[in-house]
């Protein structure tokens, strides 16, 4: 392909692209095709000569494209969304072009400062303290890795490092209520998951500190380290938020690492009315923050907070001969603050997103969102037939459907489990499950970056009408 | 912004996008900015309100282009190249356009399926077993931690995940050639950098599998397990091959994983001429190598092979209420064959460079990079000033000036370090630099998608010019 041909393919792409995004509820937004019948359209050996751009671009359209889940569709309201934007897609494109791999000052210099800048401006718009400094990575998996060795190599004076594990016992804290993450996390670093305390959550899911601090003496008086709290700023199946202050305070007392998982939730840290949920931040060691979830940024961007930036840097620092460069002590080289050396131009889209929306266009659709989830709050709370299973502090919305002459907590369970099955067959809108205390939960998150009141009106309706169906049956 | 603003400037961006590859020769390849000079006009604080799109582009072109090191450039000589391609940047468009998250089938099964078939064609194009099974990662580090931490547990019985490492002592093996990724990964997984026994290389540079037998025999001796074997396909500095077949009969005999990291030179496998390279691959455990790097793919693309799917999957699988879906017996979810949960749809850049160029497009590419790599090679065999440090089986050339009347080693290395000063200041091309038998090594690589004779030619003209500048002043 020549630099015509791809002008004109680009060209094309751009209105396929702008037509895409404008007509995407005309679509299903979760793909209903049978596993394997992709896979069935796509030759076993790839082609030995070169195909014409056309001909993939079709099989694009036609092949792909049914078999995928729409993300950016305003009926999304699985999981936590991964939101893109016009500006982040814009970015997208540039970043692409450039082909920079950030892993040094040296290799793109105007994109390690972008970056230095880009996540300054965003600790300050979510109020978090002003010596933390941030790096942007890939995921909440690799951040909350990166504080946990840096809390493992602190804690040893970096001799884990060095030596590897030597028969000295740690602990890390989370609540019954946090992310698989964590878990996986804890594994890949060597402690194992029996080292991995799921403490207790009160009746809104928020961990308990009183057993928090407890199970830290225990530990203590067993000969076992306490190492690190992780505490959620929104849990995944709730957005339960755990006491930041109060666990701070005993991580203070008890010389233990704080990591905060604000993966989603941190976002609303943008607006003043929800700073309560950080507390004064002062005893947060390390804080994650994903503006690839809910503010406008794509896929991936993950921003990491530390206080001790030197901890982070001494825990990955490696420097073969090979990477060095005449600016090495003049400079940030984000390499040596994450798990991978090579590195996209991540703060590109974020600049965009930052700018082109304003702290305040930020907000605003953040408020929105949230409204909508309080709409839905009073709806459920409101009916006869449904029940909300958790607090919705913010558009996060557990429920489950109570069918009439049901008590047996089993059939209310296979009810809900129907009733979830049927939506997502219908394709008109995709949420989830998870379960609280025990308990089969529908789970309903309207935080797409297009969604309006209108679309999360229409899943409730469609939520409704699809129960009354199923108990008429 | 909206729709129609979007179209608007995607078409505008379009334009940029094809102008800037087409005249990426006219920029200096490495950006000249002092250190702190792009943060200098980027404000401290983000806008309360949102910009214009016009300003934030206008702005991403002055302050933020003339920052940048152009990966892009023909005359990108240095490190390794992260090349992409046409088709691989309108890949990159839709993949931000559709942002979709991959870490389910269910959350998009075209993407997953997809994902699939371009590995299997990988595999096959690479002539690599056809047991083997592939998944997409993001970069070489976390793929080589995927291989030590499934190394670690399979040879646990799953233990460590579990309880934690328990006083039993581990060993790993690579060549004191080989990425600093390696070192870093052992430490994440809780080995310590004490357990990486760094094996002594031969004259060209590769592992001595006698040293490397010796040193297994040793370690068992002393009660510490071998564990994995990583060999290198490709040394960073020099693209030394280290015996894989040799390498692998050991590991064989003692039960060692063996895996293989190919992350720039696994692309010449393509060429049947250089099958040679990995052996029969018969002992190979897991094998690495980035399309990202001089496939044409953009940055990040990593396809991690396995043999032993089953142990990857077991080492990462955690499965939480929330991403439970009600197919997961039926399919891959390819959040379980590796680090992260969140996942970007990669396989379509893949998918659209393998159509685009075909398998002899790709082969056609690589083989007139590796014969400039030749006519380098001999250029400075028949140098009188010029002297080669190490053999250059593919396109990665290690060399250094020798001045007139200079024997003494340091002097030799101050005159080196001067030329390549001058050179990387000059602007005009990018070579970086190694370390060699302790020598200080120029390195050269012509594998920029777009490289063309002459432009190798120009580099060399430059580096002789320098040379010859440096020794009359």
């Amino acid at each position: 392909m020549d630099n015509d041909e791809f002008r004109r393919q680009a060209h094309e792409l751009v209105d396929w692209m702008a037509d895409y995004l404008a007509t995407l509820e005309e679509r299903p937004v979760k793909s209903r095709v049978e596993p394997g019948s992709i896979a069935e359209m796509l030759p076993e050996a790839g082609p030995e000569s070169g195909e014409d751009m056309n001909d993939v671009f079709a099989d694009f359209r036609e092949i792909i494209l049914p078999g995928m889940t729409h993300w950016q569709h305003p009926m999304f309201m699985a999981y936590f969304p991964a939101n893109s934007s016009y500006p982040s897609v814009l970015a997208e494109m540039l970043t692409a072009t450039l082909g920079a791999q950030c892993m040094s000052w040296e290799t793109s210099p105007a994109a390690a400062e972008l970056e230095g800048r880009v996540v300054s401006w965003l600790r300050d718009w979510l109020g978090l303290p002003d010596d933390f400094e941030g790096v942007i990575q890939d995921t909440a998996s690799t951040a909350t890795l990166c504080a946990l060795l840096s809390a493992r190599e602190r804690a040893t004076g970096f001799k884990i490092n060095e030596q590897g594990f030597e028969g000295r016992r740690f602990a890390i804290y989370c609540s019954t209520e946090a992310h698989s993450s964590i878990e996986k996390d804890v594994r890949i670093a060597g402690f194992g998951s029996s080292a991995l305390r799921k403490i207790p959550v009160d009746d809104d899911f928020a961990m308990r500190p009183r057993a928090l601090a407890e199970c830290i003496e225990a530990d203590r008086a067993e000969g076992v380290t306490p190492l690190c709290v992780i505490a959620a700023l929104g849990t995944t199946s709730s957005t339960a938020i755990d006491p930041i202050d109060a666990i701070g305070e005993i991580c203070r007392e008890q010389d233990v690492w704080l990591h905060v998982d604000a993966a989603y939730a941190g976002t609303a840290l943008l607006l003043p009315e929800f700073r309560w949920m950080l507390g004064s931040g002062e005893s947060v060691d390390s804080f994650v923050v994903n503006p690839h979830k809910w503010m406008a940024t794509n896929f991936d961007c993950t921003a990491y907070y530390v206080r001790d930036a030197e901890s982070l840097v001494r825990t990955f620092d490696i420097q073969p001969e090979y990477l060095r460069t005449r600016v090495d002590t003049q400079v940030r080289n984000y390499r040596d603050w994450g798990i991978q050396l090579g590195r996209r131009f991540r703060a590109l889209k974020l600049w965009f997103v930052m700018r082109s929306f304003g702290r305040s266009g930020l907000q605003a659709m953040i408020r929105r969102h949230i409204e909508y989830g309080q709409w839905l709050v009073d709806t459920i709370d409101n009916h006869p037939s449904f029940e909300r299973l958790a607090p919705a502090p913010l558009n996060c919305v557990c429920f489950r459907w109570l069918p009439a002459n049901t008590k047996d907590e089993a059939a209310i369970e296979r009810a809900n489990r129907k009733l979830l099955s049927q939506i997502q067959d219908d394709g008109r809108l995709y949420i989830t499950h998870t379960r609280l205390a025990g308990r089969y939960a529908l789970r309903l998150v309207p935080g797409q970056t297009r969604v309006e009141r209108g679309h999360v009106e229409a899943a409730w309706a469609l939520i409704e009408e699809t129960a009354r169906d199923l108990a008429a049956a």
